[in-house]
């Protein structure tokens, strides 16, 4: 009986905690990806409506299509695929590679990265601000990271198709495919001959096949 | 007569300069919290409808109802309750503990406190991730400070009142109650006991007294 | 002719850029885990003697032992196992979990998390400051982030061992495990009644398990 | 023909990479200055209507006006000149000081600044926590830097007008200049003395000058 | 009989995700206060040798002397007085204000602050970049937040002694009292008097009693 | 008289505020380039042997020399050059290009960008990791903006020459060359091809003319 009128008061202090915590909760902030964006990333959806569903992602669990000539696919989980991770400083892609497959030079402005090795074997490697070359061959379950912002690869170096996942330092870091870079838009073939040093025909073959125009 | 002239200009130069910065001002930003939360805090009110009493809360004067099984309350002043510490890294809260009370394990999963007693006696304590066990009987004008994210508790352990203020590094700390989170909701009891190693009827009782389901 | 003497300036002007950065470069900080650590972690490795081998880890392409009561390794690639990951804000981990097996409720206090699924099948959650219940059974491919600092755990729900990878959004996120945290060292028994509300009886029988004292 | 098969899929795979990359592009955020401030800087102007104009502004290229008492002037170019360095972490201003002419005494409480000489003799200062004063006289091509929150000033000290261009670690450093908050604005006159040691006349003259009232 | 057996793989598993962590540990990161500092502050004592003396200080619990014209005193538990706090983003001071005491104007140029008032009247304010004054007459329990970087004040306004704590949101958040950086120091008084726009007189007026020279 | 009497205790005060702060000032952090970098930068220069000339550079004021292929030097100003900019977040360089000259495609992994035109015509632009090409002509006075770790390149688009200044987010903000990442270095040419669509002899004619190997 005393247990029993001890149990409200209980009630009532835990609950005052959890109504005020309730009432400020920032634990994590789910994307809403209707509002603008800030420095900092999405506006939060109300907390009433989050459900376990948004820190739940499936998209990764299927092989990306690597029937193209590069022969590998990335799959995203940043932001925008996944608002859990909004706020959260981190996010998550799958690769896959099939035979022969590369993912070329590439930067992520905005993250670090670890690799791991899930399936076959991977030839990957970055370079320093000190011009230095770092690469390597990974097996399955070996892991490999990539500083914030430098060059950096992932070739199927082994007879079998390859798959990996990259997780990264922040919910949104950014790609930066160089080939994409300088061959796939309008900027224009002397800018692009005089910023890299390439012969004129090569960029313009290049633009022909990354549909680069100017 | 030439001060005179002089104060225009001088004037002029000021205004700008001062205009300018008006325009662009963010010392502060006070929280609105009508509007929706962002990872880094609630948008700014507008800086004309900001006023002193904005910075200033007195929520914390009172002392909070002790009466619960607990002997103890927690009242807080973060963003919610002061939207004014909004974006500047702090925040504060009271802590009374009655003859007897409690503060139960708990963490805040955002941000590092420092407490400090201005009346009574408490004996608190923290772990480490290594495990290993940090406690102190603290007597008034003792601080004592608990990193982030680690659990913690504050038992008075003396025979009078105690009061304490703690400030947090962050406008939003978070708060989670172990006890709260264990047996306060609907987390089913198998999964309690295969994640704590607790016995059935332990969680059963206090599922009863904490209001949990499941 | 006129292009080989064009060759080299070309080198000075690119040598003379490549030097200069190279005496300041931080785009990585190998950690030397034989100085002091600092509140942004260890002292760097001197560039020269930084190799790939520093950028790549082995250790989690084996499974942890899971013979034990909880049924489950947790094998860390924290800066501790992998100092490459040192400053760069990320790390990663390898979990087992054998059929029934249990990864017990826990914390990592420095960090967020993103678990994938690998093989099998696992029952994963977690529990806000506003005491919602996040739980979902979490198949081949899926993926969650679990907030920064909440409590959560992992279990094998299904037939079959399970293996998952978990990256986090530090080098060195922590981990406090619950039970350890309660019952795994030498903070006294009636402390722990006092801060959890859990009978002597069930204390000291964890106790007995987990190897605390007092 | 094999080749032109072959660049179909090549243009797929990017233009997966490439759209996927688009929708959540964070590499910039244009201030969109009609919406509400958040403590990380303003809401993005949507990717699509941003243009290169947004990362150019041409305000500096025009010396300020420097007949006033000061015979100096700042403008800037933060957030709310040039949206384009909001959440960039960075801004710039430009000195311009006739002969004789002085920045007074200022602080910026959001960021270090580093101060180029473009023309001119600048003698500049600032003082530490410690207490300890470090200036110096700086010529054409000089650079000096001034630590965060730290009052500092620039003095034309040659006998020709001087320009400098400042640059901050902010995109939004504010502006805090002494003599302004001292004696231009309604802070009461008897509060600035015990505040400051300084004589009543002495304060009623600068709030003269200044337009203070109280 | 099988509990028992039991018994030593849950030890096992325990220890190693014990060892584990214990290795990599930096929940927190207590100054070694003879190494050299960093921009993320001191490097950390070994954790072998903290105890929970570290994370306690006693220094708070005695009135600072006010026997002196300004009739207040602060004393501040920063990293150098509570190494405890070191990389934990928050400390604590004491303020003591006698009868007509006076903090004078000052900024912490590296944290916000709040204060809450212990005992007594308190008249606090501070000035913002956009030149508003913000101040206001707190009583017992009440508290005020100061943004970073901005000059403010606290004046005892009561007819008894007043005592707060003021919290930081950094472990060292610096101190510059303007008159002390005005007219305490070797700063010529000729630059003080052109960036000041002070009087000549007035400047050697307060040098004289703040034992400047210059 | 009473005066004189007052004038020890108001020293005395300031005394004990000016010691405390001085023991624990860390409003800056001079590099000690001979200990080793942390990932916060690099441990500080005891205070004691800080002079003014720590925060002056001169570098910068003599033009980079230009005699080479691309007609364009960059000097920077980053930690290694300048110690004084360590921790605070901001660091500078010099860019002189003569007719024609170029400073090629690079990136800055570690911070964002400001040019400002000194002298002469620039044609400046970046790629977003949504690879929309954003590049505009600068003229003397105007500026531009550059987000943290993508490719943006200069050129001297006048008939004279140019001089700019550029200062970044960090005190090391990182630069990688792109014609020197892929062409300066041992990364075999086999793996440029595949990493990159260029075609051998390109590759081979750029390495020759950088210097690369493999």
């Amino acid at each position: 009986m005393a247990k029993k009128m001890a149990i409200l008061p209980l009630l009532f202090i835990f609950s005052v905690l959890a109504s005020s915590s309730r009432a400020l909760v920032q634990d994590f902030c789910v994307a809403d990806l209707k509002s603008s964006d800030t420095p900092s990333g999405f506006p939060c959806k109300k907390a009433a409506f989050v459900t376990e569903k948004d820190f739940v992602y499936s998209g990764l669990g299927v092989a990306g299509n690597t029937s193209n000539i590069i022969k590998a696919a990335v799959t995203p989980a940043f932001t925008a695929q996944f608002p859990g991770v909004n706020g959260l400083g981190i996010s998550l892609a799958r690769l896959d590679l099939a035979i022969g497959g590369v993912i070329p030079f590439h930067t992520h402005p905005a993250g670090s990265e670890i690799l791991v090795v899930i399936e076959g074997t991977i030839c990957a490697g970055f370079i320093s601000s000190a011009n230095t070359v770092y690469f390597k061959t990974l097996n399955k379950g070996d892991i490999m990271v990539f500083p914030q912002g430098l060059l950096h690869f992932q070739i199927n170096s082994g007879k079998s198709n390859a798959l990996a996942f990259v997780s990264f330092s922040s919910p949104n870091p950014g790609l930066q495919i160089l080939d994409f870079a300088l061959f796939g838009n309008e900027l224009p073939t002397d800018i692009v001959a005089k910023t890299t040093f390439l012969d004129i025909a090569q960029i313009k073959k290049l633009k022909g096949v990354l549909g680069g125009s100017g």
